[in-house]
């Protein structure tokens, strides 16, 4: 068991990128005001964000808040490339609870102005995440309750039964996109109740019944100006 | 001298990402009907796009093109945060030639409907690049002509000296926004000149004194149907 548990811990630190998925429950599509997509809406987030349990999210001058989304995380465990639905379940190493900090100002310019959302989404400590559930932990993955509440109070609460593209369509569209390998996470999108956190406040989050999180808040410090 | 240039080789081996810069030659922004942008543009392409000197550069169904951008990449030799402008040279390791290959008709849609552009920049093969020169072999990186090829036909030229943000000033604003660990790459922008390639077409790209690549065109080959 120790060696099984270290094992999957190690994907993170062997993973090169993080594929987010954008819009895959249909309440949280419609409460940023957008259509259900007709396929994944996918970018990429840099293993630089991860921030481990128990760690300071940080807010970057000048903003005043973050966004939380709550997500179910699948860690690849092998490498794979154009992966069938039928296979796709063989290359899960794991699953981790993780959060999709989001700059909401910077994105909604971005997405105005046609531009990517790298800098709204991929700064350091934007994307906090749990230990890694070895696969065996987690018979079924399309019912997991995902909850998080900022300050005590419940803020989102959702099922992954409804995601839109479930784990197996996913790893088999991204893997016809892009070869996963060994570590990489995939970030499955959030439910409902997206919303902002603020500087001393904090943040718990869990996975029913199998594990829970949580993380401060506060500005980020930058050394002397440049 | 062999182990300073497998050391410098290595480091693409270990690097997580790729932070892309977009806009960054005036002349390249004009011809795309873009404004020079006041602060970088950036984005992330993931390490699984690379392709060695001599591969060959698959365009994925159902596109009949690719568009080449001929870039110089900067190599990071070591963990980079928070870098000032005046110590930033010290954390490159050394510098490659890269095409940051882009299906301009996904950009195009992800741009009008303010979606990321990473299903556009970030399939395998989309990156292209050279092997690594050691930094000793560059002494001036803000004076390299670039040029690129398609069939024998020169299609892009330009000098490292008309770009917007200079190689110091890229590193100093990517570590505040993000840490850049060893073997991590920027690519700078492409200058002026972008357009198709196509199936059966083959593209040569150089610094002028300093190195050149070669790689083929060809129609991704997918697997049976799923
Ligand atoms: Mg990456
Ligand atoms: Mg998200
Ligand atoms: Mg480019």
């Amino acid at each position: 068991m120790a060696t099984a548990s270290s094992g999957v811990q190690k994907l993170l630190q062997v993973g090169t990128k993080i594929v987010a998925v954008g819009r895959n429950y249909a309440a949280h599509a419609k409460e940023l005001g957008n259509a259900v997509p007709k396929e994944p809406v996918l970018f990429l987030k840099p293993t630089s964000s991860y921030l481990e349990n128990g760690g300071t999210i940080e807010i970057p001058h000048p903003l005043e808040s973050l966004d939380h989304e709550v997500e179910l995380a699948v860690v690849i465990g092998q490498k794979a490339r154009d992966v069938s639905q039928t296979t796709a379940m063989d290359y899960v190493g794991g699953y981790a609870l993780a959060l999709d900090m989001t700059a909401r100002e910077i994105q909604a310019s971005a997405k105005s102005a046609g531009l990517p959302w790298s800098v709204a989404k991929g700064q350091d400590t934007f994307t906090p995440i749990s230990s890694v559930l070895p696969k065996s932990a987690v018979p079924d993955p399309d019912n997991l309750e995902l909850w998080l509440k900022v300050d005590g109070d419940m803020r989102q609460k959702g099922s992954t039964k409804d995601m839109i593209f479930k784990i197996p369509y996913l790893i088999s569209h991204i893997s016809s996109i892009m070869t996963l390998f060994e570590g990489d996470v995939i970030l499955t999108g959030t439910p409902q109740g997206v919303g902002p956190v603020k500087v001393g406040q904090k943040i718990t989050a869990g996975i029913t019944d199998l594990l829970d999180v949580h993380f401060n808040v506060e500005k980020r410090r930058r050394p002397g100006s440049y």
